[in-house]
């Protein structure tokens, strides 16, 4: 039989501050800077964007941030989530490796995304803003959105990339369940989604034109604000409440990872695992690896380019310092829909840069070979994008055995897959395939950056 | 903005035991009997059918059963659950009533079945079992013995009824996953399923059908043993962690509840929640009432008859002392799939025969309804079984307002409704229908069981 071991922390030895790695790291990121002006952007040009505090939050250099008593509150829901050591896992690898996963799918969204929905929607509040726009490749960040803007009666639209909304029609009913609305994107409720339909009917759409189309909504009516789910540093800092739980709960394992693992579509989760233990690198000389997987399919980090782009798909947003495959590459439709986008946060892309990180890509199969074998091992099946996650794992115990060398692996188990067994359903039945991206696409759509001239 | 308050128990703190309602009966039930013979049934007449272990505990009479250690660490995976003071739901009811609920969506398979499905994997492990059958309605019961049959190398054949197999794909997917079988029932992988569909080729299928054909599995093979996800004594027995913990959580809420409520079908989360607070009521006389929910559908509770009847529809099972509507009985098809049964356990009918505990019924678009409702003010999506509990509570919240007296309610969310978003989508296009079941439907198939002549 199996066995098992969670570990656990009270509310008490819950995190009250969030982690700004932007005080630690060597270098900073490059500002962003007006898709028109081409300057550094002031708080100004975001303010008809974000809630001040969150812009505040952005540019923040202090190392703590206080998490509001409101958002702990609510954090206090799910939180704080378990860290479990995967003995069957490790068993089934056959390697020198301890595997713990710190596991996020507690949340009554499914995903890690509430961590920074709920403050973000805290932070409108208390600015007194009563609409939000949004954009969502899975589902997963438009859903967890639409359970933290019901808490404060906030109203909220989701643009929700096409391809997902089809692939993934439970987490659209997910959103209107919470009282939100959303559509599939393009859509014809902008000026941006009609020109695209236009010229395209049939475009799957991709996490790029969604956020154009919310951030055209917010942009043009003063009552709304926009809101972001990965990317963004306020974004990424919000969920570093993951791996401060993750740090106490090494110290009650009394063990500590030499790699820690997370998915990568824009950054969030990858962050909010990795952060933290970065912090114990920067202070206390410690040695864990971080590393990003990607989609092969989509694949930013290991074969982009690091330069200014914009966040979207038509140009609207600031541009910012980034890993990049171009604003214009479509990444072909694989089910991980949250990793389908194309590029990084500039935290993480500076980081990456430093070489204070490491990034891998991986095969769609390969992802959910290594996910049926977690969910059959440990007994909880993974959403897609968190497969990639789980793959490199064991990618790292088979190296650990041919390098005969004893490794401790902490992985980013960052929602789970019940809302995506459409997915597992065409995967059991051969149905999925993996995609390559030829260098040439990859060429085409960096070449297409060098008008803007930054 | 919204508030809440989460009563935390620490594994330290979690239950060790199982509390044995049979031990504080006033009345016990009346033995069950052999379906040939119609005399009292004895183990061996129930060893084809389940391990030992089993067999002792479905006629144990202590009044605490030891939780084995390794049944404990997997349950330490997601308990203890949390219990939640709604307050949210009491600003919108706007009644005097405080409203705690107790979470079991928090599993790996997003109900509370886990609670039973691991201790009898485990129990069959123990004893060599290699395979088992079982039946599903929703498919709550089937993913939650798959996610537990895998962390014991158990083979398992899921018999799942055929209008949620095709309802709920979602579940059916999560059974495969787990590395589980799982067929329509009636299917033609038993003498019982071939002649239904020899008959009625659309049979749409009831827990009933689905019974028969496990159970014919099992007793047709000496290798097999049969699992059962409610009715009988040990399963309701193994719930009772969930009331359990909320006794504890309660006491940390210097609170306790006046009115204990959970949806029924047949019995195991009702009892689960239910029967620790009833132990109070025999052990210090307080008064405590429990009430069982049942659709307005299938009202066994509220319209049957307390009689002799088989478990399942065919006539394979014993025959056991209950309140039922008949075992021929088709219920219509509503989408509280786990709630379409047409008998209710031994127990739980005795108890209500005693006035010990109290039954309502109520219609499935007044479910959904709540259920929408509890969604946008908690944030937890319900399964649509455990919306049979919010709405009793809308019920006894008018009723508290009304008298003006104050009330003190404890629910159970027994499960997420993350896999079901698909009802929620009928609901809200408007395509759900109430259903009642006429009183000479439910006279003819009483009728029907006079020839059993017990």
């Amino acid at each position: 039989m199996k066995k098992f071991k969670k570990y656990y922390l009270s509310e008490k030895e819950m995190p009250t501050q969030w982690y700004n790695i932007m005080a630690d790291m060597p270098n900073k990121p490059k500002p962003p800077l007006h898709p028109g002006t081409k300057q550094p952007l002031g708080p100004e040009d975001l303010a008809p964007l974000f809630p001040m505090e969150l812009i505040k939050q952005e540019v923040a250099t202090e190392k703590w941030i206080d998490i509001p008593e409101e958002v702990l509150d609510i954090y206090k829901i799910w939180r704080p989530s378990p860290l479990i050591r995967a003995y069957n896992l490790e068993k089934l690898l056959d390697a020198p490796v301890k595997i713990y996963y710190k596991y996020e799918g507690v949340s009554p969204a499914g995903s890690h995304k509430p961590n920074t929905a709920v403050p973000q929607a805290y932070y409108n509040y208390k600015e007194g803003v009563k609409r939000i726009t949004t954009e969502t490749g899975a589902g997963q960040w438009g859903s967890a959105l639409s359970f933290a803007t019901q808490f404060f009666d906030i109203d909220l639209q989701v643009f929700m990339v096409k391809v997902s909304y089809n692939q993934k029609p439970y987490r659209k009913s997910m959103i209107n369940t919470w009282g939100a609305n959303v559509v599939p994107s393009p859509s014809n409720l902008t000026e941006v989604g009609r020109a695209i339909l236009e010229k395209d009917p049939d475009n799957p759409g991709s996490l790029g034109i969604a956020i154009s189309e919310a951030v055209e909504m917010a942009v043009k009516d003063p009552d709304t604000k926009y809101s972001l789910g990965s990317v963004l540093n306020h974004v990424l800092m919000h969920q570093t409440v993951i791996g401060l739980e993750a740090l106490k709960q090494f110290e009650l394992a009394d063990d500590y990872p030499d790699i820690v693992i997370g998915c990568f579509g824009g950054g969030s989760n990858f962050a909010g695992i990795s952060f933290p233990f970065l912090k114990e690198n920067f202070e206390k000389g410690k040695k864990t690896r971080a590393i990003a997987v990607e989609p092969y399919s989509c694949p930013k980090l290991t074969r982009g380019e690091f330069r200014y782009d914009f966040g979207d798909s038509v140009g609207m947003t600031p541009l910012i310092p980034m890993y990049t495959l171009g604003h214009t590459f479509m990444p072909p439709k694989i089910h991980a829909g949250g990793l389908r986008y194309h590029g990084a946060g500039a935290i993480v892309s500076q980081l990456l840069k430093d070489g204070l990180i490491e990034a891998a890509a991986v095969h769609q199969l390969e992802c959910f070979d290594a996910g049926v074998k977690f969910a059959r091992a440990e007994g909880i099946i993974p959403a897609p994008e968190s497969t990639h996650a789980i793959a490199q794992v064991f990618r790292e115990a088979r190296k650990a055995k041919e390098e005969g060398v004893e490794k401790t692996i902490l992985f980013n188990l960052s929602g789970h897959g019940l809302v995506d067994m459409a997915s597992y359903d065409q995967y059991f039945a051969g149905n999925l395939h993996d995609y390559s991206v030829s260098d040439d696409e990859i060429k085409k759509n960096l070449e297409a950056l060098d008008s803007l001239g930054v």
